[in-house]
């Protein structure tokens, strides 16, 4: 993901992420910490581009879904804050640096992953009152309400949370490849299709352009996964893609979903470099 | 809490919550068990009520908020399935019944009170694309927005989260009377406050109206907890109201809050029945 186009973007984000996080009172300054300390972490930042992006292909300025884009970092925050858990995969360690539990604490870990889904959901709430108000895009409302939706929906109980439900309750155990991709979409791709869509339809993108950015996402985002499961190699204890089906299936799986979320934007050319950049970057991995 | 009012509208209001939970997969089921489990263990609904008794005053139909009711029951849930963790107050029973990590298991617990939080982002937010879609409400759709984001910032980082995580710090320390009132105000106070305002603001009531019930609202979340605190008594470890100012201090605070609260409300008469009615079951505890 080297393209200027990308680390344009994801250079405005991080400048933004901080700032639109709503105000912790003083007196409870730790839970500004600990937010701050996972959220600033580093990482591609990915899927708050991905909204940024998509908003700038359907004609609207960046900084018009900004808000929006610093929420969709805000659930990605708390989801990893929370997968970290003791209870959950009791991680010590995430990029390199102590997780949020091993510095802050269990209890504080649990509440800045809370506040910072609480944050999404109260940054995405104040950006639609500011819409609401605006002048400039009073008449284009609705696009906002509708994007605001979809990633509440990408997130929510029927997606990223019901993924991780049952990955956790499998845990260890060896899975039906059915039951694998059914964890793959709702963890991995329901929040990534979600981020891709949110921009555009904010942007008020037509239907048959969503549709086409549809079908790449979803393609991207479980790619990204069975690529994140190839990193991982063939010696974990956890069921992967790579455990299921091998090495090389995996490899060659990746390849085609790669293929396919190439040709869905293949005719958007140059205007989705963004896009195509994130698939060159995937491509690099399985080589 | 005995008026017909009232228990009418808490029984639409029971009536609702499961319809209104997002849909979760079949193969993610106990997500769905554990959160209905919680969701479904009684209680007064007092933050629900209010948001419905607010529509109505302001002269909607209950079932026009009735989404951005039940969401807010499912945020009172997901707060209280969290506090009673292992790593916050590790509490095995609420309301006479096993807590949820209890039954469920710690991480499904933790995905169970993230999953009530996305779900009453979810709820909200598909409510937004039904009013901005209907013939009847279109026109109101800003005062729907707004009431969203009242509810985002009172049970967010600069309000619940941010009253929980300072108590949760301070938890067996004796307090300065500020940061007790601090702990009160936003923990509890900012979420009924929330409540109180959210259908009031949905129904387009004037600000004169508005802050009258601010007013109310405030009072009576203060008083809520003080008496919260009378009826745990005087031999708990825990600092509270009664534990810092002794008891029969504590009563003469509660009566004034809800006396506070009551003059705000008076020149309303017989409109602000179930308001007052809540204050009536505050005052019978401090007698």
């Amino acid at each position: 993901m080297k393209s200027k186009e990308y680390a344009a973007l994801k250079e405005q984000l991080e400048n933004s992420l901080l700032n639109w996080l709503p105000a912790v009172p003083d007196e409870s300054r730790t839970l500004y910490d600990a937010m701050k300390y996972s959220l600033m972490a580093g990482g591609k930042r990915m899927r708050g581009v991905l909204c940024l992006a998509g908003a700038e292909f359907a004609g609207l300025p960046a900084d018009a879904v900004m808000p929006f884009a610093c929420a969709i970092e805000y659930i990605q925050t708390y989801s990893l804050i929370h997968d970290d858990l003791p209870a959950l995969d009791n991680d010590d360690l995430r990029r390199g640096k102590p997780t949020n539990h091993k510095v802050f604490g269990e209890d504080m870990a649990i509440l800045a992953g809370d506040g910072l889904l609480s944050a999404t959901f109260e940054t995405m709430a104040a950006h639609l009152v500011r819409i609401s108000g605006s002048a400039e895009y009073k008449g284009r409302i609705s696009d906002f309400i509708s994007s605001n939706y979809i990633i509440a929906a990408g997130v929510g109980v029927g997606g990223m949370v019901a993924g991780q439900v049952t990955d956790v309750q499998n845990a260890g155990k060896d899975l039906e490849p059915d039951l694998l991709d059914y964890i793959h979409m709702h963890k991995t791709a329901d929040f990534i299709r979600a981020a891709v869509l949110s921009g555009l339809i904010a942007g008020g993108a037509d239907p048959g352009v969503i549709s086409d950015f549809e079908r790449y996402a979803v393609n991207m985002g479980i790619a990204f996964q069975v690529v994140d499961d190839i990193a991982d190699g063939d010696q974990t204890d956890e069921c992967s893609y790579v455990t299921l089906h091998g090495m090389e299936e995996s490899k060659k799986r990746a390849a085609e979903l790669i293929s396919t979320a190439r040709k869905a934007i293949e005719k958007y050319g140059e205007r989705a470099v963004i896009y195509n950049d994130i698939l060159d970057s995937l491509e690099v991995q399985i080589k």
